[in-house]
């Protein structure tokens, strides 16, 4: 029995943009969205580099709700994906622009989807070399400030939004660019964990500590049977696994047994973070609360089908097998980079600034031990990237948790969400406040409302728009005041 | 006669080095500081540049009224030249360590003096890229994380000092690093003139201004020779030009007097710039008060003359004669680039990130009309450094005028400095403050305490002292709060 829990197909945890051309067509070209290119400086910090030139940026943009030249504007600094996937995924802030009459622009982050810089040719050394938080920041720096004056709307306090990493992004364009933006709702942004201050057990823990929430029996379910996966590897047993998991070729090696693991562990994953309480198709098409579903599934089959029915691969049902090698690639994210461009691009981030040195172990989380050390990273990043990451740098550059001189910032985060204890999770000031939604998976807030929206997300969508309104507000006043 | 007004020999604006070793060779080895090198990243923003390494980059340091472990440390952010030029006459930080108890850090910036990435090659296209103020900030941020490890100095709260440039770079410290300085004394920092925020005649008005201050026929008989020397251009009397200038080549062409315009305005700036109440050696040996010794040698000679005697570029007396091509080079700071290596590096800034479009006019001025228009400088550019200046990006990464969220920044200003109406002159906040030192030349506070020093700069360096002692009282608070 397959259970159409995650998805796509080939699944592809960041880049869906060939899911939502088939899925969500219609929906992309009936939103109010305008797609165009912004022409971008290609390299900001190197005035004789490799890219002296521009390159085409693409963006979304809406002034339906617009109060022209007036109304503020709310900018999505966009992530590690299709622009598409986050405007289609991100409904709260049309609902807020039409509420404070906005316009809306969503900006694709350089390298990924259609945003190239050197086309075909940008993944090749040294061209992705022009792939950084700096580079990306600089860009919407730029992108603002020329948008402005193109549309007459210098006077137009600016907000930033993003989630996950888009909300690392817009945290930092209010650290950087205070000048530029008046504040910013950063989503499930794990700011601490990926500068290098945190526990690298957490993230797979918390994963863990949404199953066994809904029943521990779940978690020792995992557990089981990941015990029993590793049994059959150790005692070579591979045409059973291949069997169980209705693998295309029969494993071999105990090189294949670990691909199928961290195949499994990042399904669990996924679930984890995208355990909403209604049917999505952001990161693949998920049913509402998949991290019940998974769990009702497995608690009620066999012990090794658990894994097998639990977190398949294959929600259409088309494929008659499952390659291990083609459905997930490691990468220097071990929470999954997904396949494709975007992950190419997301690996290499992995490989350079953003620090997610994660592990699971067995002890602290119900995953077969699975190190992800700094020199592991390190090893990796150079074969594949020639990079030496830098630890320490994303501490050095985006201040890590000495964020006291900061001011409007929300940091809002989901207690389902694996990525929450990875953020900021207690106010630090009256301007830079945490947001806990209880019940929440990643970045739900940033979604459109939902009949099954728990209270907590209604609650929190509330003070956002409040806090917003206010800082509009204020930005207003200081502008006014030095003119 | 020759009158020893402007020392140096060779002149150069920015690089003091020859001349200091000659003149200071005792100062410098009898001086508290102790010379080391810091292996730094080459390239802060690109992972796979042409600079995938480390490089050497020079700092000075003392413990020596250092409270170790405790005590705040008052680092100085390099700026275009030798850094012992700077640390040899900025002798207020080594007073207020000594009253602070504080570590003293004197940091080269990259390019200038020793600390050059690539060694001779470092200006040769495209190691020269590497070159940016970012790329700077990043150099001081890291060397400032990395040696409070190494010192067991975590818990020093440090205070960042500059002057000139190095005030921007005080400034930018703080604007984009608070995580790692508590506060900055910035003298004498053009920062908005420098981000294309003000007018382009401000600068040589200011000049023009100075010498009207002590007499206005001064101002009248500089104008005046001007104009004599431009109407010996037109009459085409490069023979009495020569003799007049005691140039070693007969001038032949509009080009050769329009240079010697350049040298000459250069000379007067350099007065204006450096009308310290004291004799000093920092850019070239200057008598006290300049100025007021330029014009009154200049209303006691005759006509022409004045320019002649006023504004020599051979302080040793041992020139016979002056090249006009090797004691000036025009470059992308009409203020002056100098000569040498550090005069390369400033032009290098000039055409890329820094603004220093200013002109003269005669009207607004006692100089010849010479522009230097944003046309002009992506012409010389892009033909010197095969580069085109962004303008506006200054003002996009380092705030322009849109400071009212930062903090602890004391802008100090002299009003005989040309520089300073491009910087803040008034307070922005109760921890953005502007002070005046009336009667003060360029970072004049900055300087060591002389019996001849106004009392106005004794009172700025008075509050200056105050200030950063509560700055670094609030961050022993605040970092103690936080852990």
């Amino acid at each position: 029995m397959v259970l159409k829990l995650i998805p796509c197909y080939p699944c592809d945890h960041r880049d869906q943009s060939a899911v939502l051309t088939a899925l969500d067509y219609s929906t992309k070209y009936e939103s109010p969205f305008t797609e165009k290119y912004f022409t971008q400086t290609m390299d900001h910090f190197n005035f004789n580099s490799v890219g002296n030139g521009s390159y085409s940026q693409r963006y979304l943009i809406t002034d339906k709700y617009w109060e022209k030249g007036y109304g503020p504007i709310f900018f999505y600094t966009g992530n590690e994906g299709d622009i598409w996937d986050f405007a289609l995924n991100s409904g709260f802030i049309m609902e807020l622009a039409a509420q404070q009459r906005a316009l809306v622009i969503f900006a694709e982050h350089r390298y990924y989807g259609k945003s190239l810089p050197f086309g075909k040719e940008s993944f090749n050394i040294p061209f992705v070399g022009l792939l950084t938080v700096e580079q990306a920041l600089a860009d919407y720096a730029v992108m603002i400030t020329e948008l402005k004056q193109q549309l007459a709307a210098t006077a137009c306090p600016v907000i930033v939004f993003g989630g996950s990493y888009g909300g690392m992004l817009s945290v930092y364009m209010r650290l950087k660019y205070p000048n530029i933006v008046a504040g910013a709702l950063a989503a499930s942004a794990p700011i601490l964990s990926t500068a290098g201050l945190g526990d690298s057990r957490q993230f797979f823990r918390d994963v863990t500590s949404d199953f066994e929430s809904y029943a521990p029996e779940c978690r020792d379910a995992v557990r089981g049977a990941f015990q029993q996966l590793k049994q059959l590897g150790e005692q070579q047993e591979y045409s059973r696994i291949q069997s169980e998991f209705a693998l295309c070729k029969t494993p071999s090696s105990p090189k294949d047994v670990h691909q199928l693991n961290g195949l499994l562990r990042n399904a669990f994953t996924i679930m984890a973070m995208l355990d909403y309480p209604y049917s999505t198709h952001f990161m693949g098409s998920l049913p509402a609360n998949p991290v019940k579903v998974a769990c009702d599934t497995m608690l009620s089959g066999p012990d090794l089908g658990v894994l097998f029915t639990g977190i398949v691969y294959n929600s259409s049902g088309l494929l008659p097998c499952f390659d291990l090698y083609s459905l997930y690639l490691e990468c220097a994210d071990p929470t999954g980079c997904g396949l494709g461009f975007n992950s190419m691009a997301w690996d290499y981030q992995a490989c350079t600034e953003i620090e997610l040195c994660y592990e699971s172990n067995n002890v602290t989380d119900m995953f077969p031990p699975m190190a992800f050390t700094e020199k592991d990273r390190e090893l990796y990043c150079a074969k594949r990237w020639a990079v030496i990451p830098r630890p320490g740098w994303l501490k050095i550059q985006y201040w890590g948790n000495a964020l006291s001189t900061a001011s409007n910032i929300i940091f809002s985060n989901g207690d389902l969400d694996p990525w929450a204890n990875g953020g900021v999770r207690k106010s630090l000031s009256s301007s830079l406040i945490a947001i806990n939604i209880s019940g929440g998976a990643h970045h739900l807030d940033l979604r459109e409302s939902n009949a099954a929206d728990p209270v907590s997300v209604i609650n929190a969508r509330k003070i956002e728009a409040d806090l917003i309104a206010q800082w509009v507000k204020m930005e207003r006043t200081r502008s006014q005041q030095s003119l």
